[in-house]
Formats: structure tokens, C-alpha cells, sequence
């Protein structure tokens, strides 16, 4: 099986593929951060409309239902000039009709340039990548409890744009760590990007068992694991995915893992508070500081469409290949 | 709570949503219809494409399944060339997942322009207006039993195409008048264009209680309500908003209020038939009027577009406002 | 009722709809692929976008659901500058509120230049054309048993492009001829080609009674039929179409009539295998002669979408008639 790694590049070292963070260098993190900056900037203009990706075909297809992220990929490629089809492709569908293969292949013949996947299952994305014809680029919106790597990136954009430099700054995650795609793909780009700390915050039974092996230091509370903190990061908290016995109650929940303005001040005073989207009001986090001032949440979701912008823009015309 | 009358309107006097025709003022109703005239004439046209929302952002956010009325707009926006992203959400989804407002939030988040609201509750649209951030704007495709401005509006340009002053009209309305949003729209818009008599006709239990307060004259039969009108308006019979208990049985509402040519042959002999549609064909309208000579019922539907690109080109580029 | 023949052309002798390839004739089917040449040496250019079509709206009007063929005439519009509209309506749905005349009508009164139409009944795309307003075409996308004519046409471009010259071909159409849409249309194109032989290898039960009025020869083995043969065309064996009398099981089938790298030996070593997708794996044909060399499938799919950019140009834009 080809590493992450080598099938993310062409060989032209450029990027051809989004599947993970991993593998990926903190040049090419930098480089689609301060492309995404130019993009955002251009986000309150009259006119957000661009020839880039004119005459190019990107097909959101999606295995597992998600219209708000699908909706942030058809907005990126339609401001980019990109003509976008949206396929819905229920699993029970799929396995009834052709094979996944069969519906990619399909597709391909019809010249499309790029596949944005979401997929319930972990690895659904590199096995699309393997296959896919050479020319054609599959970026990862989601697999399984694996990556989400356009999420990540978007939340580094956030976290810079706020607190410039990543060398000085002690990273919160909090929550399921266990079954998040989101935090597995933060926790290495703030590791490429030289983090000073990434601690991640949660109880037991919702850390991997290889918690250790992550290159992150270790809370159970709140209470300690905020202090000295300069950014958290709250998960979703997965309610689908979790088996019954893993957690006692949402309320159980909130009163020792979710964010209250009590608790937020125990972080550093300028701290900011993300979170991926969409949130559970009274589970994860408070209302109070879900809207409060030092929530950058919505801000996530705007530098999602430039970061989403700025990765299809370099993958489908990377600098020195310029068409008319 | 601000009022419709300031809440449409932005600091400058400039229409920011369309949200009722209650508080829109005759200067404005004209200048609308002024505008969708150019559209209108140019419908014929090979190419029907303008620039002029190049760059912006338009959602179809439906809480109400409408295929028809979600087309119009979407076809609206495509031919003034902005980008149109159309969301379905079942009531049922919202409540599970985010409150309706994060939605909102969400997609203004993503610097979308504006919102097409279409919502089972009386007051949706209102509600999402005084809640959007500065500079996105609201159509109301319909709330509840509420008001549907653009069917009004479209209506009122059907008319005009057709008998030109409004001062010297008798218009029927005719049907279920309590729950008719389009109804409460066209009213109001009526008496603003100054429209000689406004006539209702209905059965009592399809009339508001306070239906004096409306301005209109009442009649419960179709014998006596139509003689002397030049405007025949036929609302459709909504079953699905009805308990039993108001109407026997569709054949017996046809004998009373169904509008044969027979009925017809009442009001003045160029009286125009409108209908805002789907129609009910043997329910509240027979084939032979619907398709008859004096029926302008596709007529509106063709205007309904011309009259949504002039909504949206006024709300989004009004004029002295202009951008590349 | 108007023929096939004089429907499908207006006054100018011009293509107006495309129903069926019945009535078309020799001259015509070779601009189609003339057409169609073009496109498909584009379709590997950077920029797969024309202006052939700028303000005209296709609408795709699917009453039976089909995600591929969708995609295909959706993608053939964007990529010719349309507006796209695509819309599924159950036939339920349809019922239950306005005819399905009464949704055409709709559709015609917002001046839109093209139906696509998918019905699960014979004749719904001629009974569409046969009550469209004039300057509206349709394109049938497949209706019940009758006619696919896309999907023949872009059969003989796939066979023009590997073989040239139709005079000297045997081909060899093999599966559920009684109930295929797609093997009418075949056979209607190849004998307007003058194709030398037109051979249908089918069990009985799956043959129509009238088969010898089709002109065709007809062999019931695959060892026998498959002789001399230049193109093997397969087709899917619609499960959900038959009676479960009609055949014994899928593996019985595969013996017989499933297309195997050795059964597939019989027919001239320069063959090629041709199929209209989605293949049933194991059923119909192997994956070894579905995925081998002599398969042309996948480029069946490729010219699918050239085929019907140069059938919508031809029929919106034709020679002769341009606009700016």
C-alpha cells in the first residue's frame, strides 16, 4: 500500500491529493494558509466570484449526509468559477447498484477534475485516491474516525490570524478524542506547525489507548488542564458514535467536560474558543460562551470557505501551471 | 420588536428585505414593477443572462417542500448570474441538529448575500431578518398563513400588464381568504395601488373574523360577487390547512365557489382570470376557464420570474449603488 | 397523432426534439458525431467550458430516478454555459398535486429552452414534445421499453471511433432485448448506419415476438452468435423489469449469456465489448472482459457527455441560427 505520504504529491512533489494532515510539511501548511489569506480578505467584497477554476468539474461526493459541510465545498468551488455536481450516494444505494470503484471510474470518464469525499468509513478517501485516474485530485471532507483535514487547516488559519505564532502557544482539545476525525488531524498539524503544547482534555474512556503516543500531554479536568491555556479547542460531541456506556448523561457531561464562562476563565484571558461545528448548546459548551466574546466559532466557518478556496486552488492550478 | 415598516428597510430608505407587502408604499410598488418590465420584455430574448449578481450568494433555505416557488427563485438568481445554493431542511432535521438561528448564522458566516425563506410558521422570515448580520437580505417565499410578497407582487405587475390603472379595478378574490397568505399579500397590496373595490368572496367559515378591518367588500356568493369585476382572483383550495369540519366536500365548494364559464360570463366581459397555482382543476377553477381565453394564470407565472430578478436586483444592486 | 417523424423536426427541417431515433436519418446521425467530435478532443483540454449555450436554462425533468444519466446531460449543459435546473419528481408526487401537463406548462410559462425527460412510461417524451410550446425542445433520456436515443447515439460514436467504417460490421447486441429501451434504439441507429449485421443474442423468453420484423438475425448461444462478430454489445439485465418467470437465476444466466474472456475468444480477436453501465458483475459479463482490454465501456461513458453537448448544441444553437 503506498504511504499517505507518497500518494498525496505527484511527482512533481506537488499536491495532488487532501487526504490527511499527516505527511504533509509546515512549507505546504504555510503556503495554503497564506493563500487562504488572500482569499479571506476578498470575502466582504461586492463581487466574490473568480476564473480560477473556470471550465473545471468538482463533484461533492458524499456517502455520509452532511449539507453543512457539502455546502461550504459548493460555495468554495462555485466562487472559484467551478462547475460543482452534488452526489449523495447513500451506502445502501451504492452497494445495491455498482461498486464504489465502479461509480468512481464512471465519473472520471466523464472528465471531472476533482472528487471532495465524505464517507463514513476511515480510509474511504485513500482508497478512492489510489484508484483514481492520474489528473484527478480527491480531497478528504471526512473518513470515518480518521481525518478531516480541510478542518483542521481551517482552524490553524483561525488560530494564526488570532495569535500569530504557533511556537508560544499551549493548544486545549476537549472532549471526545477517542472518535474525533477532527481532533486526530489538529493535533498533527499543530504538531507540524511547532506548537508548544497540545494538551487534550478528557475523560478516560474517550482517549485512544495510544493517547501517549500522540505527542500530547494528558487532563482529566477541566479545572487543570485549562490553566496557562491560549486556545480551546472544543469537540462536538458525537452522540451517534458513541456506545451507551461510555458516558453517563449529556448533563453529567456538561458539568464536568463542558465550557462554561466559569471554567473558560481558569485559560488565559485572551484565550479564544473554537469549536468545529455544529454545537450542542448546554452539552459541550454554554450558550454564554458559545456567542461570547472570545468565541472565534463563526469565524471558523468563514475561513472554512477560504481555506477551502485556497486547497482547491493550488491542487487544480498550482503555481506555473496557468491555462487560459 | 421593530416593526415590518422599519425592519425592510435600511438606514438609507433602501429596501434590505422583502418581508410583507404591509409598509411598502406605492413609489416603491411601481418601481418594482417599472423594473421587472425591462426583465419581462427581455424574457423572449435567446440569451437571458445578466450580469448583474455576478459574485453574489443567494440560498433557497426551505423549511416547506416547494418545488415550483423554490424554481422560480432559483432561475431568478441563475439568470442575473448569482450563485444559488439550495437547502431543503425538514423541520424535524433543524430541531435535531442546530436551532435555526446557528443555521443562519452559519451561512452568513460563509458571506452569502441572501436568503429565500420559505417556513411553514407564520413569522419565519421576520424572525431570520431581525437576526441576520448587516448587509444580507431576506425574501419571505412564504411564512405560514402569514404573507407572500413575491406572489402578491408578481400579481399586481399580471394586472397591470393588463388593464393598466388600478384606480378604476374591481378585483374578486375568491375562496379560502383565512388561511391564504397570498391573499393577505394581495390586499394589501391592492389598497396601496389604490385599486377602486376590493371584493372577497367566500363562505364565512374561509373568512378572517376581523375581516372588516381588511378594507374589502364581502360577498358569499359568486352570483352576486362578481357582477361589475374586471379581476377575477381564484385562490387555491390548501386541503391540507383546512380541518374537515369547514367544507363539506370538494364537488359541493366546486357548485358554490368554483368558477365555471358560466360564473365567469358575470363579471365584465374582458375580465382576466389569475390564479397563483398549482391549480385544482374541478376543485376552485374548471379546465375550461383555466385554459380559457380570459385565464392570464401562465402569463403570472412568467411574470413571477421577472418580477423575483427585480425583488433581487434592487435589494442587492440598488441603484447609486453599483460595483465591477 | 403526429408521427415520430415529422414531431422531432420543425418547420425548417431542423432537429427540434430528440425523442427517438426512429425518423432520423443518415445525414443526421453523422452531424451528431461530426458534433460530438469536437467536444471529445476538448475533453482533455484545461478548460472544458463554452459559450454555446449562455442563457438558455436546461431543465432536467427525472420522474424516474437516475443519478448517472442525470449527471451526464447536467454535466453536457454546464459545460456548454446553461442553466441547469434538475428536477425529480416521483410520479406519486406528480399525481397527487398537478398534472403532469399542467407542470410542463409551468415549466414552458418561465421560458425555459429544454426538457430533459426520464419516465418509467413509453411515449412520456413524445406526449411532452407533442404539447410544448414552440422554440421548447425535449430530449428523451429514456422512456419504459421504448427509446433511449442518447445512449445509441453515443454507442455508434464509440463504435465510428474504433472501427470506422459501419458497412463491413457485424454487431452482436446480447441480454433482455424484450424489455430494453437501450437495444431498440441500437438497432434503429445501426440500421440507418447500414451496418452489415444486426445480430440479438437472447433466450426466447427474452426476445420480442415481433423480432424478425426488426430486421436483425438471431442466435440463442453465445457460442454460436458471437462468430465473426466486431462488436459485442452487452446490455444490463434489468433485474427490477422482469417477472420472476422469466429466468431461473442469476448464475443459470451468467452461464449462458454472461460474457466471459473465453466465451468472448469466439467473436474476431479485434472485437471490441461495449455496455451502457451500470454492469451487474458476474451477471451479465466478467470483470475480466468488463475491465480487459477489448472493453471500450469506460470511453462509452467519456463520449456519453460529447455526444449529448453536440445533440443540445445542435438542436439550441444550430448552424445557421446564432446569436450573440
Amino acid at each position: 500500500m503506498t504511504t499517505t505520504d507518497s500518494l498525496q504529491f505527484n511527482s512533481d512533489h506537488q499536491l495532488q491529493h487532501l487526504l490527511s494532515i499527516e505527511g504533509l510539511d509546515q512549507r505546504l501548511l504555510t503556503e495554503i494558509m497564506d493563500n487562504a489569506e488572500s482569499f479571506a480578505s476578498l470575502a466582504n467584497q461586492p463581487v466574490k466570484k473568480y476564473p480560477i477554476l473556470r471550465g473545471k468539474t468538482v463533484v461533492n461526493l458524499f456517502f455520509e449526509n452532511s449539507t453543512r459541510t457539502r455546502t461550504t465545498f459548493e460555495l468554495a468551488a462555485k466562487r472559484l468559477s467551478a462547475d460543482v455536481i452534488n452526489m449523495n450516494i447513500a451506502t445502501s444505494a451504492t452497494s445495491k447498484g455498482e461498486s464504489l470503484l465502479d461509480t468512481i471510474r464512471n465519473l472520471e470518464a466523464m472528465h471531472v477534475d476533482m472528487f471532495v469525499i465524505r464517507h463514513a468509513l476511515s480510509g474511504a478517501a485513500h482508497f478512492i485516491a489510489q484508484h483514481v485516474a492520474p489528473g484527478i485530485s480527491v480531497i478528504n471532507a471526512g473518513d470515518g474516525n480518521h481525518a478531516h483535514p480541510t478542518q483542521a487547516l481551517l482552524d490553524m488559519f483561525t488560530i494564526r490570524r488570532h495569535k500569530n505564532d504557533f511556537s508560544s502557544l499551549r493548544i486545549a482539545i476537549i472532549g471526545d478524542i477517542l472518535h474525533s476525525r477532527v481532533a486526530r488531524s489538529q493535533i498533527q498539524a499543530l504538531s507540524i506547525l511547532g506548537a508548544k503544547e497540545i494538551r487534550v482534555i478528557a475523560p478516560k474512556t474517550l482517549l485512544p489507548i495510544e493517547v501517549n503516543a500522540l505527542g500530547v500531554s494528558v487532563s482529566h479536568t477541566l479545572e487543570e488542564g485549562l490553566q496557562d491555556i491560549d486556545v480551546v479547542i472544543m469537540l462536538r460531541l458525537q452522540k451517534e458514535r458513541m456506545s451507551g456506556a461510555l458516558l453517563p448523561s449529556e448533563s453529567e457531561y456538561f458539568n464536568c467536560f463542558g465550557l462554561t464562562q466559569e471554567k473558560l476563565a481558569i485559560a488565559k484571558p485572551d484565550a479564544i474558543v473554537m469549536h468545529p461545528g455544529p454545537i450542542n448548546r448546554g452539552v459541550e459548551i454554554s450558550s454564554e460562551v458559545a456567542d461570547g466574546p472570545q468565541s472565534v466559532i463563526l469565524q471558523q466557518v468563514s475561513y472554512g470557505i477560504a481555506i477551502r478556496m485556497a486547497i482547491m486552488s493550488l491542487i487544480l492550478q498550482p503555481p506555473g501551471r496557468h491555462h487560459t
